[in-house]
Formats: structure tokens, sequence, C-alpha cells
């Protein structure tokens, strides 16, 4: 498979993912733009359940709502910003069927606690280090200029929220125990991605 | 019952509220202000996830995560206050057990659609209108002046996100269907507080 490696692109990668996105996935991203948009917008909404959902959870957990809070925030945010440029192109929101990389992911999230809370964190910390390479891939190369510009917008703040997610870990569990669970995540995450079929979708 | 009259007042009551809230309710705030600045959170928190929950339902309705969206990162805006506030006192989030005020209402919203829409709008609203006029109390009468404060600042988006769910319903549906169903809503809220025991609770 034809990766896409570092040189070519201006942006770091977050050392977490073990496989670089493929050529034919930016191929068929780029091919697709407003689909892509449109699953991203999805995406973007999902993550901000996602963060309010762990918020329920671990309600009087201290130190979590406040980061976790301004996060939901922002990921609305991006998702106006993204239903903003969909309507510039005259497109709305549409329900697109998600291929199965975040529920896949999430099966491996264990059951018993605190070890739920500590794969829950590394798990979102690797969709958004996944979605940081993706868009920043989107970035260099998408054609539309209202599109490479919004997703140059937004990368950084992928990035961010992925070290959101990990000092969640750091500051509650031990260092070894974040970094094997993270390398066996990471494969995880990597295996996942070999067996998709390339589609328009931020995650496929 | 002794109940709190607009003269008492210097905020005005959204004029769905068929009843306004008892002496009682308002003096077991007061004596109970944490507890509520708590419960508080938790509302706000959840009136986030019920947004969000919305434009998960209806995704591809034009004009509703427009204005569901900024809503819903108001209401996590507010939940951070509010968290603030509560730990500059020494406190922070509880599992609180809500009372069944929310509940015993959504139960009133009609399954089959597009009714169920109206009546998710107009129940959301009437949430709001009720936060407003008890955040109005809170506002005049808490002994704390930072809590005071506090109420006195978020009160009025508690009127504006009523606005903005009534608009939701106005541009969808009939004038007169609205207004009826309404009625008939706001009839059933005040019937349900009227029930409900007081609790240091912002829906008791």
């Amino acid at each position: 498979m034809k990766v896409l490696r570092a040189k070519e692109k201006s942006f770091s990668q977050i050392k977490w993912l073990l496989t670089s996105t493929s050529k034919s996935w930016l191929e068929q991203a780029l091919s697709n733009p407003i689909e892509v948009l449109i699953d991203h917008a999805n995406c973007e909404r999902k993550a901000a359940g996602v963060a309010i959902q762990m918020m329920f959870r671990y309600l009087s957990e201290p130190g979590l709502a406040e980061v976790l809070s301004p996060l939901a925030r922002e990921e609305l945010d991006h998702f106006e910003k993204v239903l903003e440029i969909l309507k510039s192109k005259g497109r709305y929101l549409e329900p697109l069927a998600a291929p199965p990389y975040g529920a896949l992911l999430t099966k491996n999230v264990r059951k018993e606690e605190p070890l739920r809370m500590l794969d829950s964190f590394l798990v979102a910390g690797l969709i958004e280090a996944r979605s940081h390479e993706r868009m920043s891939l989107l970035a260099l190369h998408s054609l539309d200029k209202d599109i490479k510009d919004l997703y140059a917008d937004l990368l950084e703040s992928e990035a961010r929220h992925f070290g959101v997610y990990w000092k969640l870990a750091e500051k509650r569990f031990e260092k070894s125990l974040i970094l094997s669970r993270m390398k066996e995540l990471a494969e995880i995450e990597s295996n996942i991605l070999s067996e998709l079929y390339c589609q328009p979708r931020m995650h496929s």
C-alpha cells in the first residue's frame, strides 16, 4: 500500500499513529470533497457528543469537566464552520453511513473501571490524532480554496484535543500503564484502518 | 400555596408559565444555595445534551443545527461558569438525584413525527422558561453576591433559549397548532410542579 510519508507533508504527525494514511484514501477524499465535508460535520458533532457523554459518566471526577466542556464547545464551533462552508457550496448535512472505524476501536475499551476510563481517553485521543493527520493532508492537497483553508484552520485543534485526552490520562494513571496500553490501541487502530476499504469518509 | 407574584420581581416572566413559583421553593433554594448550584450545573450539561440529541435526530433538517449548536455551546459555557463558582466555594459537581419534572414533562412528547418534533421544541422551551423564572428569583434574592451575580448573568440567555425553541416551532408548524399544544403542555407543566415536593433543585 502506498502511504504518504512525512516528507510529503508540512505538518508533523502525532507519533502514536503507526501507519500513515494511504494515497488511495487521499485520492478518494480529494475526488469527493463535499461528501468528506458532510462526513466531517457529522464527526465534529459526534466528538462533541462523546465529550459530553464522558462528562456525564465521570460527573464528579475533578478536573475532567473543566477540560471536556471547552473541548465539546470547540467541536461544536467546528461543526458550525463546516456547515457554513457546506451551505456556501449549496449543500447541507446528510445522514451518511459511518465507516466502522469508531465502533471497532471503541469495542476495545475495557468494561471495568478505572481501565474503562483510561481506554476511553486513549481511544478518543487516537481518533483525534487520525483526524489531525488526515486534515493535514486535506489542508495541503484540497483543490477548493475554501475547503483547503477550512482544514488548515481546524487541524491544529485536533492535535490539541489529542493532548487534552493524553493529559487526562497522564494525571490519573501510571506512565508505564498508559504507554503500554496506547501501544496496543495504536496497533489496533492501524489494523482497523488497513482492513477498511476506502470511502470518502474522514475515518475510512 | 403562596406564590411569588410578578410585582415582587423586577424580571418579566415568560407568559407560558401558568403558575408562578411558590415561596416555599424559593425559601428552600435560598437555604441550600450550593445544592441548587450543583443541580443547576447538571441542568446546564443536560440542556446541552438535549440540544445535541435533537441535532442527531433531525440531522438533515435545514435551519435546525444552525441554532441548536450555538445554543448547546452556550449551555456548556454556563455549565463552566457555574462550575467555577462552585469551585470557588470549595465544592464540586455531584450526582444529585434529579426531581421527576423533566422526565414527567418529556413523557408528553408524542411518538409520531412531525408531532414529536413540535412537542420536543415546546417542552424544551417550557423548561427554559421555568429556568428563567427561577433564576430571576435567585438573582433577586440570593444572599451570596457571587451566586446572585451568576444568576443575573445567566438568566437572560434562558429567555433567549425559550425564543430559539419557539422560533424553531414557528418556522415549521401552523400557529394555531403551536398555540393549542403549548396551552396543553403549559397546563401539564404547572400540574407537574404543583405535585412535586420542594427540594433544593432547579426544577422541583
